[in-house]
């Protein structure tokens, strides 16, 4: 076992994100009990605390079901939007060592070492909570990306479409990434908004009619929020709530879309605020003016 | 190769879910190519049509790296929420299938079978688009589960948290999902919903507030949309439109949570009205009343 469970230990402050939303008390009581883990002066901690983490790091490790090569599929999801950047293997000393660094950290079949993503590209993906699943034979790396996970510069490795491959075999890879409804709706928008630039600017579109109209864009935001209340003040039935909540994300990211303002940001924003205490959180937006 | 071609054929009147977003267009004329491939009347057909889609389907498999045991990793997503719902292995025949019945269909390494996630729960996961990674021996199900996934009962096969389980290792199982950022608050606001209905409704929060003030909630979401339109009307930065789209959401998934709507159906709603022209959607919503 080559991790260090000293290194091991301080990481476990990091608080785990599946209870950062759970409460701000949560939250605060959480970091008290990884704090009690963590040794910032090693001299300062009672031998059999590390001891007994140390052991509870093994039999976790011990409960995951490794295959005959001594494996286990590790998926990396990006916390924010739930993308699938990247998918490999872990060995005992992988995961470990993801536990310990934060860092998402695989084995790699092909040249039998452990390797970090991001230890050539510096396209670390931090680590914000790990899940094995109910067998313990997989598991996901939840975490943050500091850039584009794939080595071609692509965010996930997942960009080449079968039905996209089925259609145009001979044709370039589809180069569309697994994008899911929120972000193809997101990549839909940008791409009207690429077209609206553009000097042939394609068919025309409602998209196309807020992003070149500010007033109207703003009147429908507005209006649509209006209505999305009053299906709650008029106790309209679900549908309609869906319906309308619809309309306010699709108005809204249109102006995300002309401001430049990803979702990802808006999500991280949302984080952020939710890990901290609302006094934390009223006293940084204080700070910030 | 057990697998029907024409059946296979069939299957691919399903417009790949990447393009669905392109443009309604797009869509349309995607649908087009699509319906070209597909033998409704298997007579009406040109047989070299056939043959060339056939030959398209295998040369798809060959590119695929399939390892010694000749698998590769599959990985079933939820295609509105992002959730890894469960992570399988597939072998040539299991992905063929899947292709052809755009149902979810696994290799199962100790049943040395193929099987189709749902076969025996009916909580099939419907294939909306298939992706490949840069190495070719990784596969996204990007799909729609009928019911929950997890033999447990659970939505999703991820729900014990490392850093649960080294806080608490003798405990129950966590059963913290691996949510993502938007779920993780849909989960909190969720929480706070159920405390308030209960007698001991725990610490006080602003959620509290916000789900027993039906007048507050409504005249937040509309002081948050017009504050959203204000960042861009009065050119505000970047940062300042993230944080207030991060107080709409917020407040509107406050407004979802006592309306009992989940995100999930939030954004079928915005899939299923972004796959169809504008003119179609507003049929359906007129005869919707």
């Amino acid at each position: 076992m080559a991790v260090s469970y000293s290194h091991c230990l301080q990481s476990l402050r990091v608080t785990p994100r599946s209870r950062l939303f759970v409460s701000n008390v949560d939250c605060w009581r959480d970091n008290r009990i990884m704090k009690s883990y963590s040794p910032v002066s090693a001299s300062s901690k009672k031998p059999h605390q590390d001891l007994s983490l140390e052991a509870k790091v093994e039999t976790l490790l011990d409960s995951v079901k490794w295959d005959d090569k001594g494996l286990a599929v590790a998926i990396a999801q990006n916390v924010d939007t739930g993308a699938v950047l990247m998918q490999g293997f872990v060995n005992r000393d992988a995961l470990a060592t993801t536990i310990s660094s934060q860092k998402a950290t695989f084995y790699s079949r092909s040249r039998s070492k452990l390797w970090t993503k991001g230890e050539t590209s510096l396209n670390f993906i931090n680590i914000h909570d790990i899940f094995l699943d109910c067998d313990r034979d997989s598991i996901i790396y939840l975490g943050k990306p500091d850039g584009p996970t794939c080595h071609t510069g692509s965010e996930t490795c997942y960009y080449s479409s079968v039905f996209d491959l089925l259609k145009n075999p001979q044709g370039e890879e589809s180069n569309n990434l697994a994008l899911t409804t929120l972000y193809s709706l997101e990549s839909t928008i940008s791409q009207r908004k690429a077209e609206v630039a553009s000097p042939q600017n394609g068919k025309p579109s409602w998209t196309k009619r807020l992003l070149l109209d500010d007033k109207l864009l703003c009147s429908k935001i507005r209006e649509e929020a209006d209505e999305l209340c009053r299906t709650h003040e008029e106790n309209e039935d679900k549908s309609r709530t869906a319906s309308e909540m619809a309309d306010v994300l699709y108005h809204t990211m249109v102006l995300l879309s002309l401001k430049d303002v990803k979702m990802e940001e808006v999500l991280q924003v949302l984080r952020h605020r939710f890990s901290q205490s609302g006094i934390e959180e009223k006293k940084s937006r204080a700070t910030q003016g």
